[in-house]
């Protein structure tokens, strides 16, 4: 049996997951701010668009999730360079643009969650807030925002 | 005069209030999450589900949120077991799930500052953000999440 | 060429800017609380009321955030005394109240960030989130709260 593997990115590899380059924000703002060893992530959206509950269905906004969160995840390594730098994951914030009717809104953010927890183990589990709202920047189904903790070291 | 209790377990006795043991999150995510002495208590939903302003009066909804606080303190209670450790209440986020036309939701949430200042008085007095949305899990009517301070000792 | 003004005051000045004496909160809340160098400031929404989208216009809503982000100033002062203590923004949360079809949450929430980013400089960029809602309290447009960092001498 393989150990689990301490390095992020080779935890990463091992999931199959490529961090892409991301876009700069279209607005005013940071990808990452720093205060403390705290790391304070920006919102951003799935590529995703549309309503979930009436455009699209929860098995595609929790895929949408995932690949929020790995957004998230690359803004982060391009502002610290080394992921393994994370010591924790404290506040998951995510809002989904949900039909009036549409309340799963958890089992959707678990696509975010769970590969926190995937990759990051005991270090990954994290609070979190999962809310619906009407509408997202650019009609996107999903929008994650995080708090993350650095080593000082 | 009796005076003021220092005990926050004397204090929710004085004021009828008992603690049950919370459910755990049916998720993937943890009830709290410590970073320093801040402790991130993840977002909860009302037991009351339903729509204010039309479903269910403000009176209601005030109701339902002072019953959401106590569940955070619960929560908190369960996992810092002591809650005499909490030096303040730093920030308090209350979603509302409203209609179109109710806009009272600082009224609503005056229903869970009202009981922090009762209980931990002036380390009680905290920021917050008292917003309107569309859904929230489970169709609740009223979702709260808070970040405290707890003493470093 | 004049050189950047580091005084806070002074840059307002410079701006035309004045922080008129915020009116108390109307509900059971601070405007800030601090814990450690950090200060959170309460969500405080836009005079300005209305739907974006359908009752006003994106560049109405734009400078209603750049005002809201005024009050918050005059609100951090009031509490701090001093806007020079202000090491750094850390973090920015827009709630925009937002007709079904409106999706341009990021450029009115330009209108509050560039002017911290004048104000403030390099100290002044901050990482932000910019969701859509359905509904604020007062029917406002716009709901602002924000994380700063104070400087620790």
């Amino acid at each position: 049996m393989k150990p689990i593997q301490q390095d992020i990115e080779a935890r990463l590899k091992d999931l199959g997951i490529v961090l892409k380059e991301p876009k700069p924000p279209v607005a005013q703002y940071l990808g990452t701010k720093q205060t403390g060893n705290l790391l304070f992530v920006s919102g951003r959206v799935s590529e995703l668009q549309g309503e979930i509950g009436t455009d699209i269905t929860e098995e595609q906004a929790k895929v949408a999730a995932r690949e929020t969160i790995i957004l998230l995840l690359a803004i982060i390594k391009q502002d610290i360079k080394d992921l393994n730098l994370i010591s924790g994951i404290i506040k998951l914030q995510g809002f989904m643009r949900s039909s009036p009717h549409f309340n799963r809104q958890p089992q959707i953010l678990d696509g975010a969650s769970t590969l926190l927890m995937e990759l990051f183990g005991e270090k990954g589990a994290h609070s979190r807030t999962a809310t619906g709202v009407a509408q997202l920047p650019f009609g996107a189904a999903i929008q994650l925002d995080m708090i993350v903790e650095l080593s000082s070291s």
